[in-house]
């Protein structure tokens, strides 16, 4: 971690520079990357240095102080998956369904993701927004500096543009970076139905030119499912994508193996998402491909799933396995990633050293960042202050206000 | 709701009763019991008044108002199974559990519960207070008013003294009220090995009658298990408490059929907690003698069980349930009662009315409390205010910070 310093740095750093002490460090510097009795000098919205006080180069001593009082210090949690921008509720539904009403009651009192569909699409921008800080915010007090968020449901050009709208203005309203997912190719709507390549064409590819000439997609997202789209709908859809330069990313292998991410690994994709139905076809074109496995416990407990993704088969390959929460009305009503790393561990059986690998190095891979994730000079200067002594106890604790303090672009939360 | 009020009450009231009005109210009366524009009249640490704003008595007018801001109003939520009070960490253990670690390694590393045990018996009073604190905040941060703590680290006569004088002194500390429960029968230490009756002779029967003599214990449990405790010791200590005057309950039923609940049932107890394996015997006993059935999924989703308690048994015949977080190091390190409850839900397919009813009305029963668990005159006000609109949400949502704020005896949190 101790990395060299260039004199320009330091002069700026002394301007406004301050120094992190008494920390446990877990930098994420192949694995943990433990430093006890640690200290981080941040300038700016950058760290400028990290490793053990007594390590310190002379010139950074004379910083501003602030006392992180033995506490262990992570990297800012990355959630990569996650569907905030929508609008209405489903808690009646999921009363509803644990009421013993079925599937045909359920969908005629309006529930479903079509209920979503309908409340996004009636919703202003503005509503939208209202409704999905709640959710942001409740993953933001559990330790996310930066938030995936992806569009679909709107399913028209216009309503996927809002939502991709919504999206960016979370995060001018509040201190995380939200990154962009443009997922018009999630579900099917009523309108086309049987007819997925004509929604590709019709509503997909215009929403993605539009979202990209407009600055609202930072990537492109698929459903590939019996119920949703084909290898064939999302080949089509990314090769435009690939024409537009953006980065590809596929919910793949959650309900069944349509070998979704052989073709996104074949496609050179950040991500491929899910993945309980992987197979050794799919975990091989990963690894070839360096296309980071997105290993999503909250659909799995939610929908009480029993088909385990490979985890042990991606880990052998050397797959990264980033972990997100997924947040969605329907399928993963789950706002906090120190339980989806719960979840990874108890339900997946990762390591708590992967499920905070995931939700830091590997869910930053899986974004297409390389700024951030890790606690190293040069880094962005988001970090999570934790009352915990060690990083297992992230993975361990379920539930609970263990987040003391987050530093957002070298800002500490008020 | 609507009860009569009588005059001598108003005229106290006039001195600092508050109206907190513009609120939906669960009261719990007979399922949510919602109240839609409702309000609380508040008169020192009790509920004077509890309906629609549009029937609030006039002489009630007059208070100092208190905006709910259209926010969900239940009764503060009960947990009615802890074991808070403990110290040491078990994050390792879970660590080394799922890096492949066999149940000998762990062992020789020190872990399982003996190395709870023996980091408790090394630990002072104060110590274990301070431990505990943390757990105790996460479950108010999340709604909880009243707490049981259980004791059963200790294992000496010395040691169960000391866990119960601590968890004493957490409610001397916060803004909670806790109850103690006396469960020296908990474990069989080595030094007690294949001599459980010696130790029920020896310990947890002396430490009873101690904690009963300084007023440190308000109920007692055992944990009847083959691998703890049979139903012939349980029953010679229960006969023990009953000539003291303590209520019971019992660890039943969690990894084998032991017929526990039905001893307990027959023995007037207040609950028998965790049920997995309960049979018709064993409900039929519960409904006949009001025992109430504590689920605690946090424990089987942690240890990944496979057989659920009968819940559609359970509710079928009648028997109360509650809900709770078993909050403890090895099994359980679950620290929120509205995770408990989703869990509830989702794996055990309890709705979310029966899970906020077992965190409230059946909690304060399993406690053999009569004056909490539902907003009504005459009872506590310990209230939670949420964020939310529809009391479903509490169970639906996983994770995130929804509680607005906290109302203990009629106090405001800060
Ligand atoms: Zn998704
Ligand atoms: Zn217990």
């Amino acid at each position: 971690m101790c990395r060299h310093i260039t004199l320009k740095r330091r002069q700026k750093a002394s301007l406004m520079a301050i120094l992190l002490h008494n920390a446990t460090l877990a930098t994420m510097e192949g694995g943990y990357g433990l430093v006890p009795r640690g200290a981080v000098v941040i300038e700016g919205d950058a760290i400028l240095w990290a490793g053990p006080i007594a390590a310190l180069p002379a010139g950074l001593s004379n910083l501003s102080h602030h006392d992180a009082e033995g506490r262990l210090v992570t990297p800012g949690l990355i959630d990569c998956h996650t569907h905030v921008t929508y609008a209405g509720s489903r808690a009646r539904e999921f009363e509803m369904r644990l009421q013993g009403a079925s599937y045909e009651e359920i969908a005629r009192a309006g529930g479903g993701i079509l209920s979503t569909v309908s409340a996004t699409r009636a919703a202003t921008e503005d509503e939208i927004v209202a409704q999905s800080l709640p959710r942001l915010d409740a993953l933001i007090a559990s330790g996310a500096t930066t938030v995936e968020v992806k569009s679909g449901y709107g399913l028209t050009v216009a309503d996927e543009l809002k939502l991709l709208r919504a999206a960016r203005s979370l995060g001018r309203l509040r201190d995380v970076e939200i990154r962009t997912t443009h997922l018009a190719a999630h579900s099917i709507p009523p309108e086309y139905k049987g007819r997925a390549m004509a929604y590709i064409d019709e509503v997909a590819i215009p929403s993605l030119w539009q979202a990209k000439a407009d600055g609202l997609a930072d990537a492109v997202d698929a459903f590939c499912e019996g119920i949703a789209f084909s290898p064939e709908d999302v080949e089509h859809l990314f090769t435009y994508a690939q024409g537009l330069g953006l980065p590809l990313k596929l919910h793949a292998e959650q309900l069944s193996n349509l070998h979704g991410a052989a073709l996104a690994a074949r496609m050179g994709a950040l991500s491929a998402d899910h993945l309980e139905y992987l197979g050794l076809d799919g975990i091989a074109a990963m690894a070839a491909s360096g296309t980071v496995a997105v290993i999503l416990p909250g659909a799995f407990y939610t929908l009480r799933e029993t088909k385990l993704p490979p985890t042990a088969e991606l880990r052998a390959a050397g797959v990264p396995m980033a972990v997100a929460t997924d947040l969605n009305p329907g399928t993963s009503p789950l706002a906090s990633l120190p339980l989806a790393m719960n979840m990874a561990c108890t339900l997946f059986r990762m390591t708590p050293e992967e499920a905070l690998l995931g939700t830091t190095v590997h869910a930053a891979r899986a974004l297409g960042l390389t700024d951030r994730g890790r606690i190293a000079a040069g880094l962005r200067a988001d970090l999570c202050l934790w009352d915990a002594d060690h990083p297992s106890e992230l993975s361990y604790l379920i539930g609970g206000p263990r987040l003391h303090a987050r530093i957002f672009g070298g800002h500490l939360d008020a």
